[in-house]
């Protein structure tokens, strides 16, 4: 359950302060010339330490190519890459090693696995989607030679730099635009674009919302002020005089941009003291000090960005 | 892509004017005795006709029973099962055969497959999710043996009796709640319990939202606010005094009740008069006559609970 | 488990005496005009009753479509179909019902699932077969319209005539050619062509050996006899001189005929008398009576062609 | 495609001269205290260097365990591991890069993707099986958990010694018992152990024909002698009396011990002249030296046992 994708696949692995984070990309096309440019720069779009409201890590984020490349073009073979954890500081989370922290993961991944890498956010960390850029990246490289692009914007978020004085965190919501997709892309039944996107940005840490169009709005209309009237455009095109369905009828593209949001709960790393539970069972209070966001939403900018880069190219390739 | 689950599988088949509806479960323990009564109990729930604001499609919706049953026992083989699509009325939809009803599948189906089946909805009809109900209903069986229970309800909805009139129809909301659900359920990465049902509640006609928890009422909260302290109940265990969270952490149940909601766009099927185009690419105008909801929430009601039986189920069998 | 393929997926269903027997195929082209001559003529080539050594069971085998068409063109969406089965006398089985018939899967089907349908071979039946034949009968139409034939034939086979007359059965070997299949067909690893084609052989009842190209004789040759020298053939294209390999090469085709075989056991349903045990855990004598094939050579032909026509098709559609 | 098994997954990557070879594995329990010695010694009856009939490449074969585990204990999240690739001599093959090597995966590869790693056997190298050693030695580990045990050894061989001073190449057969394993494991229809044993045995190079039991000498006997009469035995328990089956009936154990061989073929590279072609067309000699393996059989009965392994572990978690 750690690989996402039919055919263009990505299998994930690490720990935010184990060894190393890394992908594993199988079904990428065999003669694509990667642009290792652009996909440092879209790690960079990801990287902490950014602006004062990101978490202070240091990471060098050097990507190291580990297999399907030759001269810098894709083989057709699984690319597998990684980046070292070199900046990990177990120290910090020596104090919280036996206590759950609220409404992160400590206490699930316990129940689940009996034990959990307490040494910072283990396999939950948001570090650990650091290979989705990656695959990301590449999957938009394909997608730009068909002219389509994936463009996100932050179009929510809480007043950060006061949480920050506060010692607490912010929420809010990315808006992702797919332009230039095709029609006829999506599966009926259960493999919808919208199932699969909302699959993909579930994936993502302290995603609690997600809806395409004009989403949870559109509960609240009519059929007559909800439905896209199709309609010829000035090329001679069938397209949609609205876009109340966000480019989605049926599961399957229509031809118009594909729009959706997804929501962000905030950061549940706070600085501000808490109550809690250790493992022993007993109550206990809990400050949240080390690196942390005051709030994920620009990072989590290019990772909407890249599940949706790579939910498209999967897609496309199901297409038969 | 006509599968929903990984262990606990289910394959649907069927247009909503074709021979017949039906599917293939495959992964059922051995040794179940079915329930019928229940089965057909829940299509009861789901089935056209029950009040002024249904369609008025009848159908009997009896369920055959092709396979893996041995004297009402599972077989542990693959249970098939259909209904026949008997008041079939194609002449309903000779008129407008070649015409895109806005908002409708019409349009993307023929450019994903060069045709579409135009005798009613066909594979993107509403009738094609009665397989869901026959499988969440025996996925709700097997959860009932836990004492897990799956229940949903209508918690916003438009004036539907008003839209009728206008010949227009509404949209809303149905929120569900699964209890008694264990701790530890759900798999890091890219098989979380919320990732699994937004994925399978977009699999349903007309959902265009998906939240767990409070959802995008967190993106405005801080963190402060939208954490989930642990507490130690009375019983001694360790549980949440709030669930802003829905149940779930990092993906991962943790043993609260799961709950999340799902926003249905209004049916597109209006009686209105409408602009819209035909295949030839000429401007025209519609009136969608024949037998259609004018909402479709209450009979959602049933297959948000049967999909959210279906996850659970497969989910459990995934944990090792 | 009921499944075969990637992208062109067939998963099958039912019990030899249960209500019905059939398929549901996922993934088929759209606009492809099925010949249902064709496929009844590869059913009849399956079918029992047709000499002295096979099964005197009569079944009409009419196959009833259940979706996925219009007017005899496939919609893109799943085809399900099925065939009654109307010859059933499960009397026949009554007095073997708590007996483990020695090198049948009563035995090891009891262990796994804590029953078994005893009317019959239930789930292990030959007869489950069937909608295979229906699939691959599609995949060869499929096939067919880019000149790819697949052909197979007995070419070895016990003395069935003999055996019929001392109560016995026999065994033997199918070989299968796969002719003007492209090169570069077949991915590296696990999907490799012969892998995949060794799956889809050992899912037949009684396959008790596979090999490609000239197989185990291989193990007794030194790399200069087995080697198949690349040359030019008339055309100018690179073939091989001769055909050891079989036509793929680290998994993959090169382009020369894909051969391969298979080996059948004789059917364990003997009328000889044979030592065995019950359910009680008992040793007790069976005499198998009933309705059953000397030898499944014959009509497994067309089992291995359909097969070999699926594995085809489907890592067709894999190549990108 | 570079990914084996459904709930218990290894996915591997790496070319034989690129950077390095390694895997993921998902779906291991958490827990588990791997045993690295044995992994290591599993790794050295795979390496090379061996002996005068096997390669001379030296590779220290050095596994960097980069994820998935906290304290030599499994966290049950994906374990991800590494061998560096160091003795690289890609001049080796700077003369024999615009050639087809005759049996080798040269030209297949091409014709798939256009271009094919030459800096060595690529993705088709023998050296890509060893993340298969190290997952199965971890599969090795749960099953000896078990007492279940998996063996294989050599049953048939050229005359290596004397291929040697030919430059030529000799082929042979692995046979592999697994002992202990328990009745009811395997699937119906498209999952039998017998399927996905052969599945995984044709994913390894050179292989070229797979047999369960007594194999293709059934396919020349008859029913009376093929069948396994059931027996109980000392201890009180159904068994068989021989084990013509291979301990497999209907796909699924019935508890004695699985035997099957795997044939290879010699290895294509020989030192002799062979004639062949190159990229440009034109017909060519080769003497292919180089630092090659006389026989693969001694270094791939590790490889049999691996794979066997995987395949155990993988249908003993799917057995709900």
């Amino acid at each position: 359950m750690n690989t996402i994708g039919h055919i263009f696949r990505l299998t994930t692995f690490g720990e935010s302060n184990g060894a190393a984070i890394g992908g594993v990309i199988d079904g990428c096309p065999s003669l694509l010339k990667l642009d290792f440019d652009f996909i440092d720069n879209e790690l960079c779009r990801r990287k902490t330490a950014q602006s004062a409201i990101a978490s202070q890590r240091l990471e060098l984020d050097r990507i190291e190519w580990l297999s399907g490349l030759l001269d810098g073009l894709t083989l057709g073979t699984p690319i597998a890459f990684m980046v070292r954890n070199e900046d990990c500081k177990p120290e910090d989370y020596e104090a919280i090693k036996d206590v759950y922290r609220p409404s992160h993961a400590d206490f699930t991944y316990e129940q689940k696995y009996g034990l959990r890498d307490w040494c910072g956010g283990g396999r939950a960390s948001a570090r650990t989607t650091l290979p989705i850029v990656v695959a990301g990246a590449i999957a938009k490289q394909i997608l730009g030679e068909k002219d389509i692009r994936v463009s996100a914007q932050v179009t929510a978020m809480g007043d950060a730099e006061q949480a920050l004085i506060e010692g607490d965190t912010v929420g809010g919501i990315v808006e992702c635009r797919i332009v230039g997709i095709p029609a006829g892309l999506g599966e009926p039944m259960f493999g919808k674009l919208s199932a699969e996107l909302a699959h993909a940005m579930f994936s993502l840490p302290a995603v609690k919302g997600f809806e395409v169009g004009d989403g949870f709005a559109l509960a609240k209309m009519k059929g007559s002020e909800a439905n896209d009237t199709f309609i010829i455009n000035k090329d001679g095109k069938i397209t949609t005089a609205t876009n109340h369905s966000g480019g989605i009828q049926g599961g399957i593209t229509n031809g118009n941009d594909v729009v959706f949001r997804v929501a962000f709960k905030p950061i549940p790393s706070i600085a501000q003291l808490q109550q809690t539970v250790n493992r022993a069972g007993e109550t206990c209070e809990i400050s949240i000090q080390g690196r942390h966001d005051v709030c994920a939403l620009p990072r989590a900018v290019v990772l909407v960005e890249a599940l949706a880069a790579l939910v498209t190219v999967d897609m496309g390739m199901m297409k038969l």
